[in-house]
């Protein structure tokens, strides 16, 4: 009998899952804390053991949860970029001359994956400003560029094949990668930012090619940003059963072979992904912004940005 | 205890719903036929027991079922596109000088609700090429006109109201509304394509307070057209189940309070939907440029469409 | 010989271009002030004699002439908004219950024309909160509502005909209008906003089709703002030249007949009006916020606007 | 006094405006063939003065202009695709294994400089199905890939930089670069195709530092096809006065320092643009595609291009 498992690409959920079913997880640390409305996790894997247990590589991973980005006010929307900026700069080298290159991944036409793409575009970039346009630079900006190279099926190359010929050209002291991801929860959708320091890891036996970008590949600290836009239907399913039903009932369900194909087969976005997207797109921009250039403002933003 | 409904627009579904539970449905006609790769159903209901049951008004409610919009080659999409004509010619009077006034419903900027505009968008209009250009108009095409009107939270006025306002004005002899549905069954989702002559319903309960869009309201018939692009998520679940556990271990589970709100508040779209719904644009359009204009050819459409 | 005539829809230009000629204009009034770095002007047409010979019908033209809206900052911006609100406060006769339709003229698909639809998703639209959700409305916020109908070559309808009728059941108290413009100053592109009180009036002779939205059509006050977006190929020939011939001169050559067909027929907008119509529309939407919603300010904007 | 010179990037224009001065040209030939609606012109430098003069490198430039590509039937549009492979056809050596990368330049978000990315979004990529999907590659499909980079200002990094850290990569036999281009003549705008095998070189003293994107640059051939979308203002302008005055007045008007800055800096595009590229993009799109996979017809590319 096969185990079905449920996908995510957050840290956090693959830990709940464990600790739901009362596994061991030596290897694993979990600390907790809460700025006012924002929820913060940090997910440590210490061991190759932990690591390979939890399908992620050994590093850290901080999970941000947030109320829903339409409804908040302007202070927690200055809050939460905040607190963005100090966990990326927490997992950066405080270098004197940093020069950081953002990979903006996702497709642009999908709009449940035109997260990076959406980054990309609210960035202040200023690697070209630095000989093109000096006076535009306050002191202490570090030096950005950002590219959002397309997926595969568009462009007929591995993404990781482009970035890393990117970051052998450019030599930038650090890698920051901006993707949509999968949860296994649908309140997290677009309310849960990941911060890690493991870059991007499809993993093995995941079903999809896209190569690693990562410190190993890239030769420099990758950071990777993520933000849920999509749950797999199947995941629905058994979150609601497992509010209703036991854990060895729920199990028994879906592993009984019986759940249809086209269910399996169907990942879901909420139907206001339009809007959702462009809301987290922003905060996480912003949240790069204030992280890489230091003492600047949203109205400095508005400049650079159009 | 309150008693789960599950929410869809199709007339087919809402049949199923009751021959599943072996409920009565007198007054209620169900006719089947496929066309190679088209299965076609006809929901007929004719009484006003029947349609208070069904919560949808006395009428006809044809259904095709197509294959992914996006692996079909140019012969069944043709097809496709000659069937809704043949359904729409069906339920609209064969009138010589025939005027229709066609509504796309829905907000441009979510994607899963666009159908509507992007419908109108890929229209043959001509209503104002009989005085303007009447060389471009072969005999007997239909003066047709189109309007995308917003939806009520972008532009403060009921879609009923403005419809309404500009069926006065014009006097068309019919109005052929498109929109987005619900449906339950996510294998549905822009594979199933609702063709009606009772137009928009919303109906009591729904607590959504768009108004009727039907001859009733508007004084000349109306036409619906609808693909499904979003299901609820406590559909899915409900689907989940239903094909693993029998119909009361199912209801007690639906019915038991426990599911979590944000799964119940919780509306899903496919993750591609922007290339879902395009697809099914395309083709609901050519569907409607086919019936009004006879013996109009896609490169006459090409033409009249950029 | 036909005199070739420049096109504008500035009546500040119109005037400019008789008193170069030093022609007659008595029944038309100028007046100028200037706050910091924006130049005011108000025309004023006070007779049929000079209404015929401006093209434009009896009423007060009020132009705006700011900065490049990319390079302003904060305090000029906010500056500006005020500005328009304040001089569309003036036309507006200031009732207690007062509820406005808001008109977004122009092809959201064709980025020169785009002004109108850009304006509609940006502006507080109220008229359904009223009854469906007060809790979301300061005191003193008017009933507003807003529709981009399309254009005739989308709808095939007259966008009179849709105006009139949705004005005719909605019976708002006031109606604005907002349309991108032609000038005949490249410099007045996307820098120049007018704010008149005659409603649109496309004027005989122009073999443009489109009929007036006026009072006289409307039944209620229209206000018309507008922003030029494109300027005739051959007025920036013409300009061109009586920056270094004299007018006899100028004259004499573009009366030639000689000047090629193409270049008559071709209108100009510049190869970055997508980010200037954005900026454009911004400020337009704000004006006119501020204009009708006492005490907003732009963090209450934000939360109606996505 | 300084000579103001006219701005093109078609070598048929640059070698027009000598021959109007009766400037010696030797070292360039032009060859003219007309297939019906399609007037071609090959523009050959082949000596580095005359590359020096011309103000491009030696090379071969053909042009293709065609009729207004918004009204042209489908067996004139097919044409133009087939005559545009042939020409690439002819600039490509013919290699068994041919692996063709093929670039995007400028900048979607700006529609007049989105023709790059309009068509790299509907090119037959088959690079990673070789490996991935097989059986959806007929024989005699070459390897394609494509990437449209952004442009400096979004990304930070100069285009040359990008392209040549992705060719020494993947190492493809050859490059296409597509680029949208500026013209004098105001009926070139999207009507011309320019196919060349020199790449992209800016030129000293243009002040645009983009950098030379050529086979000196990135060690393979390197074919640019681009297509004009915009045109100086002071073009049009002069364009005008050569038709109405004799050279030596033009030249001294234009040359008298007396036209207004504004006009000088103003770069103009078509009111329609969003349109016209569009066109340009599908017809520049279908004859890369028809170029480089043998045999594939409009129907295959569909099935490729959503």
């Amino acid at each position: 009998m096969k185990i079905m498992s449920i996908r995510t690409d957050l840290a956090l959920e693959t830990h709940q899952h464990f600790t739901e079913k009362a596994e061991d997880l030596s290897g694993v640390k979990v600390a907790d804390k809460s700025v006012k409305d924002i929820e913060i996790t940090q997910v440590t894997i210490e061991t190759e053991e932990a690591a390979e247990k939890m399908g992620k590589p050994i590093g850290n991973y901080i999970t941000l949860h947030t109320p829903d980005l339409r409804y908040i006010d302007k202070i927690l929307y200055e809050k939460i970029c905040r607190q963005i900026a100090n966990e990326i700069k927490e997992l950066i080298d405080d270098d004197v001359d940093k020069s950081i290159l953002i990979i903006g991944l996702g497709n642009r036409a999908i709009t449940s994956d035109s997260l990076g793409p959406q980054v990309t575009d609210r960035l202040v970039v200023t690697r070209h400003l630095f000989s093109h346009a000096p006076e535009m630079l306050s002191t202490n900006y570090a030096s950005v560029c950002a590219v959002s190279p397309g997926v595969l099926g568009i462009t007929g190359i591995e993404t990781e094949e482009i970035v890393s010929a990117i970051c052998e050209k450019l030599k930038p002291c650090a890698v920051i990668v901006v993707d949509a991801l999968a949860a296994r929860n649908i309140d997290r959708i677009t309310k849960t930012i990941q911060i890690c320091d493991t870059g991007i890891n499809p993993g093995a036996g995941v079903g999809n090619n896209r190569r690693e970008i990562s410190q190993k590949t890239l030769g420099v600290p990758v950071i990777a940003v993520g933000v849920p836009t999509v749950v797999d239907a199947v995941t629905i399913a058994k979150d609601t059963l497992s509010s209703t039903l036991n854990d060895a009932e729920s199990d028994m369900i879906f592993n009984s072979g019986k759940i249809p194909q086209e269910i399996l087969n169907f990942t879901t976005t909420p139907k206001e992904i339009d809007i959702l997207i462009k809301k987290s797109a922003e905060i996480v921009a912003n949240g790069i912004n204030f992280a890489l250039h230091d003492n600047i403002t949203f109205e400095d933003i508005d400049i650079f940005v159009n």
